[in-house]
This record gives structure tokens, C-alpha cells and sequence, in this order.
């Protein structure tokens, strides 16, 4: 039975973004992506998956296409396949995501 | 863009388990599961989709197989396609799950 603690699994990284694998599948990804404040990650596009981002801790900005917006904790967005996306987090505070991608990226 | 405030959307029913959509795409499903205390999700099986439930409130007991669990706020569970899986919040709490599913169910 796979179970995840999310809080314990946390890894910050000074360098850049820090994604935590939590699951994977040949169906799904779920990932943990932990922001130091100031850290973002760049606009890109997933052809043919759908992507989730559900912000468990502090808060920050999420484009999807042409759209901008902040989210904080408790709430969550959808980047469709095909469509550009990025997060930055150009608080002060750590942001934690909690990240569905489907299918998962080919390897 | 398509947001949510998951917190915003909770909606219990006295009668069963309220499953309440999130996002949903022709690749995944993003729901959230309201469970008032005694209530339950019955052992059941998705053959071709892998299901990620997310404690985000409350705690209950998950079972996935054989294994049985106590998971509370901040923990995941992943049900893999073809294993049974049931969910029961014993306690006198309310839970709230994020769950994820890829691929959605057959409509």
C-alpha cells in the first residue's frame, strides 16, 4: 500500500524549483514542486497531457495561456494539454504544490 | 483559466459521501470527496484507472488490496488500476479528499 506524507517528504532546493516524486504510473504522475520564494518555473507546454497544480502552503503566480493569476493555499488550477503555462513565486514565503500530470511524461 | 477554490466548493449530504468535481478533462479527473463522520466510500475497482486520494482535512481509514491504513490531513494514497479500494471516516470529524483519477471513468 502506497502511502505518502506529504509534509515529511518537503525538499527545498537554493538552486531552482524542487519536484518531489509522491506517485508515478504509466497512467499518472503526482509530484510534490517545492518554490523557495523567487523561485519560479518557466513557461512551457505540455502537448498531450492535462496538468493539476493544488497549492498546499503559501501562494504565488500561475499563467495559463494568456491568463495570470495569484492562488493561495487551498486553491488549485488546470493547465490543459497544449497550453502554455509557468509559476513563479515572487513572495516571501515558500510555496508547496501539489502536482497531477496525465498521462505522465514519456521517459 | 480554470480555477479552484477547493475550500469554497465543500458541500456535505446527511445521506452519502459528496463527491464534487473539480476538474475534469478527457484525460484525468480531479474530484473532491466530502466524507461526514460514519461515512464511507464501498470497496470497489477501477480496472484500467489509477486513483489518487489526498487527505486534506480530517482523516479516515483507507484500505487498498489487503492493507488497511489510518491516514489524516497531509497524507496520499494511491490505488493502482485493478486493486480494490474503500475508504471509511470512522471518527467524529468531517474529511475532506482530493482525488485524482487517470483516466476518467467512461462516461
Amino acid at each position: 500500500m502506497q502511502v505518502a506524507e506529504l509534509f515529511g517528504m518537503l525538499d527545498f532546493s537554493a538552486e531552482k524549483l524542487s519536484k518531489i516524486g509522491v506517485f508515478s504510473t504509466e497512467r499518472m504522475l503526482c509530484d510534490l514542486y517545492c518554490f523557495e520564494a523567487g523561485q519560479d518555473q518557466k513557461a512551457h507546454v505540455h502537448a498531450d497531457a492535462d496538468k493539476v497544480y493544488a497549492v498546499l502552503e503559501g501562494g504565488g503566480m500561475f499563467r495559463v495561456g494568456q491568463e495570470e493569476k495569484r492562488l493561495l493555499a487551498g486553491q488549485a488550477v488546470l493547465a490543459p494539454a497544449g497550453v502554455e503555462h509557468a509559476v513563479s513565486n515572487p513572495g516571501r514565503e515558500r510555496m508547496i504544490c501539489l502536482v497531477f500530470m496525465s498521462p505522465p511524461p514519456a521517459k
